[in-house]
């Protein structure tokens, strides 16, 4: 426990809460970062294509660029720590870390997703050599080669209609007796010639030498192979949100509740167009929140208006 | 009159605009870009610290960067073209400009903002050589420096108080009776011992040498000159929405209107939190837009999104 308060407390280090702590710093606030890991998702992305001003970049060096961008602000860092919980009393809120805990008057959420992984073997050692967890963003890079889509939600349909304008094969490697997307997105899917739908069909296995070569997929007690270099996990993310509803125990001893930050049916932290949530002073921004996309730009511009949006707050209701 | 029917068009290549086109282009989707200039505020924007992944870049060198990147997809771009009308009829879209009409599934207005002038000698003179129109763009480069911020509302009092923490001294010139922002911030204005508050005062001239030197400012039919090295205009934007009211005209002859697109009371086109206007298949983005805040980064990042929920429409309304 620390005695001093702080003004802001910025819970993430991916490309929301890198952005958020820049813009802090710009304003002379006195905030700190805490976070798990630096670049979160994006540091496991492919190459990237579509971070504006980067033509060509690897998720790994646009963290970087990002990290060196935090540092040359001189920030102050809390890392590797662990958001146990976030409550709020008398207007002040405590972030509670499996190291420490820290009291501050405004708080951004920016702790990100993590893909729901699908358990199976060779998942971990293709991951970015042929595995991977978004088609807009590393689809492209699939382009002439046969690719497998697991799942068959609306994530799943996105990156079939996406690949199969650009592969010669797009297998759909469904463990639900059918799709569950958009109907016109299914229609466009099961129209495809170069798509091929399996229901009822989970994957066992994926394959491969340095890189990705192919899947076993067993259906009705059969089993069967895919040649595939692209295997594209869809199957949902996990918001790291957790920590939203996990019990604190005080300095008093006392045990309380979270601050009840509202979440959507995706365990999302909900926020408005000025990335407020429900409690006044805790604000979210990136993948952790109901933001429409992932995508790296998009997970930035966020961070700068929830950092601006927690300024505005200090400015206008708090700071003396 | 083209025949053609474009899935999409991009209206502005600002950071909002061109990244709506990277990722339009890495969706292989039929558009086109129409613009009056690339890079629209942002080119000339001094430096600038705070777009992530770049520690300082000019922004017209940051400008540069996006074009090359958006040049690197072969983007088609109509410039330069004045919008002059968006029009709709039957699920298609007209952009009438200055040159020619495009007919268009879907639009995505990126037209940005223009910084309402004072109109004063040396405005234009000095801009980016001591006159500035954002202070969370510019503001940090005038540290230990002198400053007048033009205007009394809520944008110059945000610039006052990002001003006053780093300048010696801060001129506050408002031409109106008193300050009308909000309270909390008039009051931090009002309290701090470096902040000098001029109503009713007007600015008449900028001057300096290579860069500004000074003000001259008149109150009550007497002249007084201020020594400062940074002035802030702060007395509104202006967004470019003009052609949203257009009349126009069709190949009939028939005189329309444009689409009604909503605007709010500050001629601002009124966007969801998916960027979606009140008009189907019309998407907006970036500083002409209710966003919040007006950044570099945060227009990349509505330029994203607005680009992917004009997809996803493409997808689920309209495309074959």
């Amino acid at each position: 426990m620390q005695n001093k308060i702080f003004d802001l407390i910025i819970l993430g280090a991916g490309p929301a809460g890198i952005t958020a702590a820049v813009y802090a710093a710009r304003k002379k606030i006195d905030f700190l970062v805490i976070s798990k890991d630096i670049g979160g998702q994006a540091a496991w992305s492919g190459d990237v294509e579509n971070y504006t001003g980067y033509q060509f970049v690897t998720g790994p060096e646009l963290v970087l660029k990002f990290q060196n961008h935090m540092d040359s602000f001189g920030i102050d860092l809390k890392m590797p720590e662990e958001i146990k919980a976030v409550t709020k009393n008398n207007n002040l809120i405590t972030v509670a870390t499996d190291k420490s805990e820290y009291i501050t008057k405004a708080v951004v959420i920016a702790t990100g997703k993590k893909p729901k992984p699908l358990g199976v073997p060779g998942e971990e050692e293709f991951r970015n050599k042929g595995v991977n967890f978004c088609a807009t963003c590393d689809g492209p890079l699939f382009r002439s080669k046969n690719v497998a889509v697991i799942g068959g939600g609306n994530s799943a349909l996105d990156a079939v209609l996406q690949m199969m304008k650009i592969s010669p094969k797009v297998y759909v490697i469904n463990s639900a007796p059918f799709l569950t997307g958009d109907s016109v997105m299914m229609s466009k899917a099961i129209a495809a010639s170069n798509v091929e739908i399996w229901n009822n069909s989970k994957v066992k296995k994926i394959y491969g030498e340095k890189f990705v070569k192919g899947i076993e997929v067993t259906k009705d007690n059969k089993t069967y192979n895919f040649n595939v270099e692209g295997v594209f996990v869809e199957i949902g993310l996990l918001p790291n949100s957790d920590f939203v509803y996990a019990p604190v125990s005080s300095d008093s001893g006392v045990i309380q509740n979270s601050a009840l930050i509202k979440l959507n049916e995706l365990k999302e932290i909900v926020v408005d167009c000025y990335n407020r949530t429900n409690i006044d002073g805790i604000f979210a921004c990136g993948d952790v929140t109901n933001v429409p996309e992932k995508q790296i730009i998009i997970a930035c511009g966020e961070g700068a208006k929830a950092s601006l949006a927690a300024f505005n707050y200090l400015s206008t209701h708090i700071l003396p």
